[in-house]
């Protein structure tokens, strides 16, 4: 027995340690952190932890087919890169490296209204990927209108509008290590794009939301009317939000907290799941993002009726780690394991994940 | 990216550990010791840990409304300071630091009976501020009765009648570091003030709560007839005693258990509110004290139907790191992560604050 | 403010670290260890740290009795001192430290037939203490006979049964550090008297529990007509039992699992306690021990529904750090502690406590 | 007081920690290692430690009978070592260490496919011994035929389908420490023998379980049909699954989520016992591997229905610690605590245990 010579410098396990060293330590402070108390951030993970998966093993099944569909097209695996900004201050290539990975394996990716690329260099950078444009909405409407023709035109395939960043919140780890978001990485859409606001502005005892405010439901119908695309509302953690974002005309919502970054104390976005599930899943489409690390990740997910799960930290881990080629590896291993998943629980493909899969807590499973 | 220039030296994650620093190792004890094993002191802040929040994202609401009402007279917070002793130990301004902050805030504070100043060098120290005065019932009822007087001739608004210390409690931290209650800072408010019994008295097999012994319900009426000023009841944790106090005249009550100074083994106070809040919460205030730290932690009482909520330890941090400036720049901090709370919670108004941003324990929220 | 001067040197919640010192390694492994994995000898002290109480502060009453009956017959406080065996091991006075500590203070104390002083030895040390005689059930039935009768012959009130030792449990902690049952330390009432077996018998692949083997409830009666005292059977977990120990003439039983020494995994004490106390609470004395440590879990247990409660390791660590002065000092700290969780709670008496000072779990109270 | 001479070098509570320094380091990632996380691995330990006993001290029963009947012939006791692969890598004498040890003292132990003897070398390293052989199907028919008749010719007497290894489970901590399965010890059972895939086959983006794929109903048949032996079917979690195999002929189930070495976040194999148990447990057998460690696990698995348990890791701890004699050790160890558990329990046999033992959670019990 000697040690495997092709193992590669990482596992999944292994990532995020591995992560560490690779960066500055107020970029790793901007990448981990949270708000507040990191109570959400540690939640969205916990929550995982408490389900438990109950395998099939006589099925005699063969094949495991990993595809699905995300507002009605046909994608290779049920996992996409959720948006974050500034890549470039993880990795010299940024977008470029996370698109070309994605696309060279057909994985779906968002970008970030404040990615350090344009989105058309994103879209050149990676000419087959297929990806979708995250749209913070801008102060002035004509920003966004512009931003979201743009996207229409570079062939993004569907905007995702986030609405949980009426202002940023308190991000007490990366304040302290001095990360600063008005860094020397420039916004890569141009420059009348402008961040969320870091602070709410204040009138004697009243405060208020800055410009553009928080997202009002005829706003959606706006963004659908601009581009033609189909329309998904990021930041939902209610059932009663997320009907009203389907009346709306949203193709569907991303049940997501926004990595714990914003209201320290909410929801879990496992937990909001399936509430919302039930509320529209036969109408939209629900993604999740939030805690996703592993393969038994998504499968727990999707067998509460998620339609499709996001990746936001485990993207920067391995983007800081090798560039395209971490982007890669992570994504190799994550499919891989989620096949791996599915295997094991003698489920022929992830359409087929449903709730049968998981132990009832307090029930027969664990916990 | 730099280091921001302007950051604060500590923002409100960091306070607590940053103030350990600022006080001599017995204060330090006083400040944050329980009593017991200081399970109570742990179940405070926990219990709001396992609460967790079900923000609105999609309500396009613009200004955001902090103010409320505390006994029918307007507020700009729904905060306040809770009543500490002995604030000269901590820093040399004591209560002078914490009135001005205060006043200029807008912030209503609670003053103790052991105060290190007297109640009327308090009020001439910041003189537009709104206050309460705590009354710790004394065994000379006159001593009580000319402390009420001088409060309402001082212009304080309430009297706030402490009754969870018909005895101290066993307070181990305190004692084996050696601070002794007795110490060279005088009580403010005059010599004929007496501190709660430090033992009960013992004859033979019996033992005897020291006069004043355990208040009264009749004493209520006493103190509100004295002064002619709303009577709080401060120490309730049962549904039973919240209903006799507001029958016997109380405008309200603190939910509080003495910052977990009192009765190790003591209910958490936000474990204990709702119960209090479904009693009398439609006829009259229930404030709450323990464990608050944040501001999602004011929200979280809130819309379990508390009133308003006060700050015990927190105030005692900042007091100790900077005088009236380090409260003063507390009050800020939290002042302006309840707004921002209540941004992200999409709640226009504290008022507005509900138990339907709940997540259900066990339901669709986490845990 | 400087350390007060007469400060004890330990108080409750450092005197098991404060004995830590005091003791050889084997024999602190003996005093501290529990069976097996130490599970329930962890949940024993867990099970009260899962219970809150809601003090009632609006009650008016004065004084405090801390009396109670056991068996019918008054006693000072609602503890007594459990048995525990060779206490010379722990310091040179052994049970006649416990005994005049004991005494002094009105405290009754049960001791054990495996005591290092003789009984008549332990009643002449303080001839007025209260006390009971700990019965290990012997293999030969007339050594029973003879200590029983001596027991009631040297005042002894009442016969503790022991049944939950059919041979002792694994001490694996006590084996690691080479602690000898059979040390240097004679049992002190005679050679007849025989340990519990440390193994079982085996024929082929059969074991049989030695003799005297496990209680028959026969014996019981036995007992009581040999020495005419009241019987008390200690080991009980289960209602059923509870029961017909009763039927068959115990005047109460000792809810107990010898400390966490003997079945690891069985019920903490606490949890079992409720379910037996509606069994038989109205007809019998129903005492519990096992994870006792302050005033605090005396009121909790006694809310439940106990007659009283018996101290183990306590009562170890305060003889190996000051011999009859470390007990005393003990049983002082506790009785005051007690009397204080009284005053706290509005509670006059240990009588007057019942479920309704316990928040329910998961309902009102904390947890 | 000294150490007793005769002291064994460790026990029950050492043996994990004392088998570390036993073995290499990637030996012991492989022992010790589940797959992912590791949660799963976890959970199963932790699933025991939730579950309270309730001891009958009253019984007055004297022999205690620790056999019982495994797929209807009566064994010494109720539990058998479940088979682990490649005993080599562990101690030079594998398997053959582990039978003599077994063989010795009447317990049943089950070797796997993947042994490093031939099952013919370990039937006759310990002729009088009962055996099962564990079957990893295998893509050529023929092979797992040949297979399952040289078992029968042996002497094994039943057969132990594995259901749950379609493929290896994502082992990291093996991984990270360059554990290799196909080092330098051969598979004993020939040149034909195949261990399970270590990775999915690929096709485009379709993964596909490699030959010979998952269990399939019939394959269980067939199995039975070579033979002539019972068949066992090792790999269930689910009540369906268990139902389907008893009326596929299995004669039993084995309750097992392969150690944790499979699908980590699968159920803990004590929560999926019971339902199992219930499902199937008066028409078959119903054991269970995973998390037992002490005589008192057993107690409670047999408690909630089990026929027997297997064990896993204490095995290969005690077979690196010192080869024959070390497993005869544990064996002997174990016994010995089992039978100490049923005379605590006040159980006379381990055929009396059941559901009345156990605490309910939340109710009397702990937790």
């Amino acid at each position: 027995m000697s040690p495997t010579e092709s193992s590669p410098r990482w596992n999944l396990s292994d990532l995020e340690r591995a992560a560490e060293g690779a960066v500055r330590p107020d970029v790793w402070a901007y990448i981990q952190g949270g708000s507040g108390d990191e109570r959400t951030l540690r939640e969205n993970v916990g929550a995982f932890r408490r389900r438990a998966l109950l395998p099939r093993t006589l099925t005699g099944a063969g094949t495991l087919d990993l595809g699905t569909r995300f507002l009605g097209t046909e994608v290779a695996v049920p996992f996409f890169v959720a948006p974050t900004a500034y890549q470039r201050e993880i990795h010299p290539d940024g977008e470029a490296a996370v698109a070309r990975a994605c696309a060279a394996r057909g994985v779906l990716a968002a970008y970030s209204t404040l990615s350090s690329l344009s989105l058309e260099q994103i879209a050149s950078a990676a000419p087959g990927g297929a990806r979708w444009f995250q749209l913070y909405p801008q102060a002035d409407p004509s920003v966004s209108r512009s931003l979201v023709e743009r996207a229409a035109s570079a062939g993004y395939s569907a905007i995702v509008v986030t609405v949980d960043v009426p202002v940023l919140g308190s991000r007490d780890r990366q304040s302290r290590l001095g990360f600063a978001m008005d860094g020397p990485v420039p916004i890569g859409n141009g420059p009348a794009v402008r961040q969320p606001a870091r602070a709410l502005d204040r009138d004697g005892d009243r405060y208020r939301v800055p410009a553009p405010g928080r997202v009002n439901l005829d706003f959606l119908g706006d963004v659908g009317s601009w581009g033609g695309l189909p329309v998904l509302v990021k930041g939902i953690l209610r059932a009663d939000e997320a009907r009203a974002a389907v009346e709306h005309g949203a193709a569907g919502v991303v049940v997501s907290n926004h990595g714990g970054r914003q209201l320290d104390g909410a929801a879990a976005t496992l937990d909001a799941l399936s509430v919302i599930v039930d509320a529209i899943g036969e109408r939209a489409d629900v993604f999740l993002d939030g805690g996703v690390r592993r393969g038994s990740d998504i499968a727990v997910a999707l067998a509460l009726g998620a339609t499709g799960v996001g990746l936001g930290r485990p993207i920067l881990w391995s983007l800081a780690l090798g560039g395209e080629g971490g982007v890669g590896q992570y994504l190799d291993l994550l499919r891989s394991e989620l096949a791996n998943t599915l295997a094991q629980l003698g489920c022929p493909s992830v359409a087929a994940l449903d709730r049968s899969f998981l132990a009832e807590r307090g029930g027969s499973g664990s916990e």
